[in-house]
């Protein structure tokens, strides 16, 4: 009986993301949490069980890209440092100017860093830490950056090109000038 | 007595526009409308005439700080293109970090460029584009570059930084990060 009350309460959990994944996908970040209960069949209060808190439930939609850009960072960690860590910058800008939610889910947390939660942007952070101290030791890239800098830079891009007519290319227009600069060409 | 009129009316939107400074300095570019009418003592068609969106509302909030931009950019035409650029740059982000409702007010706005309606983005960016078409032409900056991708990163490097514990500080890094580009350190 534990044992089917457990395969319930999984594919409840699963059936309540699959409807808030599709909610953010065509509403973004402020997708409506009642809209997710009501569409799903179940109350807020189910919602808000598996999801206490917004971000929780956008970490929850963004898992398998911030997985997939953990392994995308150790896969590069074959190539040379500099286009390692510009490619891995690339992605990043991209799948938070694509996937709906993402650049919510990494944006920095007040409330989870006073409670010392662990976020995903510490995942992420993590995972590419190898690439970057890399290419500073083989001084690609100035000395002080840090993961953290090049995730608030990738959502900073990701929220102000949202509106744009093309929000993809304005958003490579951004990562170019951050990754070239402002000097002259080189 | 249409004198009297006019001059009431001009105390009205001075008194609503002096209260709407204030909550937007407290609470950022969502500050409620209907909080306003009600610290102003109007109604809220009231506040609406006067400013018939939120984007009016904080472009009148932004209109001095709109205005030193535009100053600025004059007063560095003196400077060498560079500099100028670079100063400028600075100072617009920040305008946006510190003066909450700018960053906001100078996001591009979709409905206004549909519209064909002036912003006060493209204020800016008139006043600007003299320094960056001198840089441009003295090969300082990359030659695609306009100001309208200036402000879009003051934008979103203002937007990004927002729940920091130190916006100022951390908008200064990412500043610093685009401004040298991701490269050696040359």
């Amino acid at each position: 009986m534990a044992e089917r009350q457990r395969a319930d309460a999984r594919r409840n959990y699963a059936h309540i993301l699959a409807v808030a994944t599709a909610e953010v996908a065509a509403h973004g970040a402020n997708a409506s949490l009642e809209q997710i209960a009501r569409l799903a069949g179940v109350g807020s209060a189910t919602v808000r069980r598996h999801f206490p808190t917004r971000r929780a439930l956008l970490e929850a939609v963004s898992r398998e890209r911030i997985e997939a850009l953990c392994r995308r960072a150790q896969e590069l960690s074959e190539q040379d440092s500099q286009h390692a860590v510009v490619d891995w910058l690339g992605e990043l800008v991209g799948y938070c100017v694509s996937a709906r939610g993402l650049a919510a889910a990494l944006a920095y947390d007040a409330e989870a860093v006073r409670a010392h939660e662990s976020t995903c942007s510490a995942t992420v952070a993590e995972a590419a830490e190898p690439l970057l101290r890399r290419a500073i030791r083989e001084r690609w890239v100035p000395p002080g950056l840090t993961v953290a800098d090049l995730i608030t830079l990738a959502v900073g891009i990701a929220l102000a090109t949202e509106e744009h007519p093309d929000p993809a290319g304005q958003a490579d227009r951004l990562l170019r000038l951050a990754v070239t600069g402002l000097g002259p060409p080189r």
